[in-house]
């Protein structure tokens, strides 16, 4: 990198950053300042030619395009920031809680992704969320929501869980085949901490191989797969909040995740099942449909052990 | 810098970066390493929250928006570029030569921004390029233009200029006011490398103040000024062109210019105008009218120091 040093204009970028006036906001020149740099150092370090730099400005105004046309409904914008990973990156920021024992630490969290529903209902524990017809695995899922700090269960947690069906497909993208809220649901830990729960192993799928990020894909000759998931939005009033997936762990997309979504403790053994616990009442055996098992614990940090908010950047309706 | 290294995952951004696969074009490789290295960093350097990144996201895509309403002809995300130095900068990059005595160099080059046109027309060495009313002083323009390795005049150069009134309007803005191709012209130089032209001096103005690169600059509490300033284009089949831009030397936006296009090399001395050249033909006086005088002399280095052009990054199309 100390090669261009020398070349250009040694005084510009901090020229660029000095024209920023006294009443800008401490954290939007915080961010402007660090994000000059690392623009000007990057078009540098490359030798960036005027060519290359157009055909960016055209590729982020198609993709601008494609969200105006679609109403906002098809955000290639949030996407290309997935296949970069920076969606991942800033999630993986916000949850950073500084423990002094690297083995002490919460559940590690993944991106929310585009197909989280405010709607979910209510279940009781021991349902299932299925309630279309699939090709997948039933799996009895369950597990403890324990404390960080004192590692006792947490009673009255809200656990949320959504996925797609076995054909890849969330129930809003597949009308013919899912009822709304299929592959969804809200569940409350019991006073010992635990969840139990129906639901599918999960299947892995393609992102979207007509615009602008297949476009990016195809030119790194990388894949659009996504592994297998599960989404989880583990919440408490008292906790930091976890929004994460889980990945079966002979996904075969694990470790190329085109989001790069994965991390080691979020990757999960789905059993064969082996038998329903003895003292499970009948309402809760769904006649035994379930072949899959997973046991699934899960760590919340208190709050006290937060990183502080940041202030907002501006106003940019002022 | 060096506080974030260790707090979040060491090994990401390389990972990122690994899965390109082997058929990969080096130079998209070269590219989307580096850029994924810096936003990566930027992230981590400034502890960027969903919330900041969600607001990027939707801030392009409202960018993108205008771009597709206007079918292509507003290009604010070009002038967000232009507005954090990004298009001076790949200018500065793209013209870069290498000369062993560092006084010794060509015109530095400036932003060619969104108001050429390839349709000015040829005009006669001594004409005007004034064809509308306006309130400006006229300007007799002349100078040499030379060979930057031996020094010596280049004939048959070609002069390509354009400015704004002193409205601070081009003709395509101000069809109430100017006919097509006002101020606008292209010479070319006689056999002892001259040209000479009338035009306008030209007047300060101002960025469209309704879009994002108006809601950022008053983020950072900037103004939205361009410098006076007047366009040239100048080219040769045995020279590398200097597309490039001059500022009259009073200017008060010379140091803050909006879109950083200002080199010390490019700002002039508009003089009264003491006298034309006795030897002038009468053809060429233009009734005396002229009040100012730009002398300018421009140096262009021959092809033959240029850098390496880069191989293309990817066919999109592919």
């Amino acid at each position: 990198m100390a090669a261009f040093e020398h070349k250009y204009d040694q005084n510009f970028t901090q020229h660029v950053i000095d024209t920023c006036g006294p009443k800008t906001s401490p954290r939007m020149k915080t961010i402007f300042s660090s994000l000059a740099r690392h623009i000007h150092d990057f078009a540098r370090e490359v030798d960036l030619t005027p060519e290359e730099w157009l055909a960016g400005v055209d590729f982020l105004n198609q993709t601008g395009k494609l969200w105006a046309e679609s109403d906002g409904k098809r955000n290639e914008m949030h996407r290309l920031c997935d296949i970069v990973g920076l969606e991942s990156l800033v999630t993986e920021i916000a949850n950073y809680v500084q423990t002094e024992d690297p083995n002490y630490i919460p559940t590690s969290s993944a991106i929310l992704g585009p197909f989280w529903s405010p709607n979910a209902p209510w279940r009781e524990l021991g349902d299932s969320i299925i309630e279309s017809p699939h090709d997948g695995y039933i799996t009895y899922m369950h597990g403890i929501i324990r404390d960080l700090a004192t590692q006792k269960p947490i009673p009255n947690v809200t656990f949320d869980i959504w996925q797609a069906s076995s054909n890849g497909k969330y129930d809003f993208q597949d009308p013919e085949n899912q009822v709304d809220n299929n592959l969804r649901g809200k569940f409350k830990t019991d006073e010992n901490g635990e969840y139990r729960l129906y639901c599918l192993r999960p299947t892995a799928y393609s992102l979207p191989r007509d615009g602008p990020a297949w476009d990016i894909l195809k030119a790194l000759d990388r894949h659009s797969m996504r592994p297998a998931h599960i989404h989880l939005r583990i919440t408490h009033d008292e906790y930091k909040p976890v929004i994460t997936q889980i990945y079966p762990k002979d996904d075969p997309w694990l470790e190329t995740d085109t989001v790069f979504a994965v991390k080691d403790d979020l990757v999960c053994d789905f059993k064969p099942l082996k038998s329903l616990p003895s003292n499970m009442p009948p309402h809760e055996r769904h006649g035994g449909e379930a072949v899959r098992e997973l046991e699934l614990d899960i760590t919340l940090a208190p709050k006290s052990m937060l990183q502080p908010l940041k202030e907002p950047i501006t106003d940019r309706s002022a």
